[in-house]
């Protein structure tokens, strides 16, 4: 791990940042506001899928902002969503960062009348760019480590 | 998302005691230690609690601190909870801070000898106020995204 | 809690390295690096375990790095793990610091064909040393507050 003397306020800066675009993403996701979350990425930007784990081959990969929006629209499907953001490690250097991004989603619908949650445990890849003194998503590299789909019973109300 | 260039020392610590009030509200809950957790408020704080999510009329709403009492004496009543924090976004302006806080709270509980959890998603939406060098909850808002009850199977042992 | 008027630059970084350790054992560990896993501890650790919860006679101690080993090639037998880490809280005071951490350790295997997973609800007490300029684990003590394995049910194909 590298040693570090002092975090500078022009770096804790960048980290916050940085923290605050990860959990805007899932801010923006979980309140379905698909053009507030397309905003967090940059025109050019890359998002690739890898749902059979690390280490293989994207399921698929899409290219620019505008090729988001099936994505974050897909969201509308379920009832209520937790995009759950744990830890995040984050490099930075000038105008450019990389980091990874632990997170599980949960995602509530409703199925022949029956309740149901699928959660997908996931970690991002991800690399960030510095324009205008914003932060954006250059890249995501999206894992599914392992899902899960059961019944849903609520908890009586107390 | 404000462009900011640093964060300075003092608005770093403001950013750190907000948090550690966060978890300090778990970790009070988690040892059912009501007195430690109804000090993280205000006298006068206003606690509204919403059980059908974002966007409805509240459930119930408690004024003052020592209406907290019975909140956190409900505890009591579970075997173990856990109340697992994740992404909190924070605005400071001088003594007054708002934010919202991801937590999923776990609680254990025998019923007819049947080992069970119920879990709660939670989203909180706070208003903290610094008083004295220390920041309280001037008003929570727990907002119920949604819930699980359901057997617990442990583990067996390694 | 401690009135704090500023977060040195210095300590921010103590911080930040000390949240680096902490979530670099989750990456070791997710990825079987127990090589770099055991990196992050002091040669002559302590690593204690309670299975039965906080404030009962721990399990089991392990003295010293070597002694880490088997406990690490241990989740070799799973298919994949996710140690999501949430809140930790931590002080520090100049070499030495100690935090508790909250942790959410899922660990997915196949038996007789089922795919199953194992949750354990962790917490960690730690004390924390600077030697060299890098932060290790002086000690941890490893409480399991619940547990649970199921049956997962993958979610379909999207």
């Amino acid at each position: 791990m590298a040693t570090r003397a002092k975090l500078t306020e022009s770096e804790a800066a960048d980290r916050l940042a940085i923290r605050e675009l990860l959990d805007a993403y899932a801010h923006c996701a979980d309140h379905r506001d698909a053009e507030g979350q397309k905003a967090l990425f940059t025109e050019d930007t890359r998002f690739a899928v890898f749902m059979d784990g690390e280490n293989t081959s994207p399921t698929y990969v899409l290219h620019g902002r505008e090729a988001l929006t099936p994505i974050f629209d897909d969201l509308n499907r379920y009832d209520v969503t937790t995009h759950f953001n744990g830890q995040n490690t984050v490099t930075v250097a000038g105008d450019r960062g990389a980091g990874e991004l632990y997170t599980i989603a949960h995602h509530v619908f409703t199925e022949d009348g029956v309740r149901q949650i699928m959660i997908a445990s996931l970690r991002y890849y991800d690399t960030y760019t510095r324009v205008g003194g914003d932060w954006f998503f250059a890249q995501r590299e999206l894992i599914l480590d392992w899902s899960e789909t059961r019944r849903l019973a609520a908890a009586a109300a107390p």
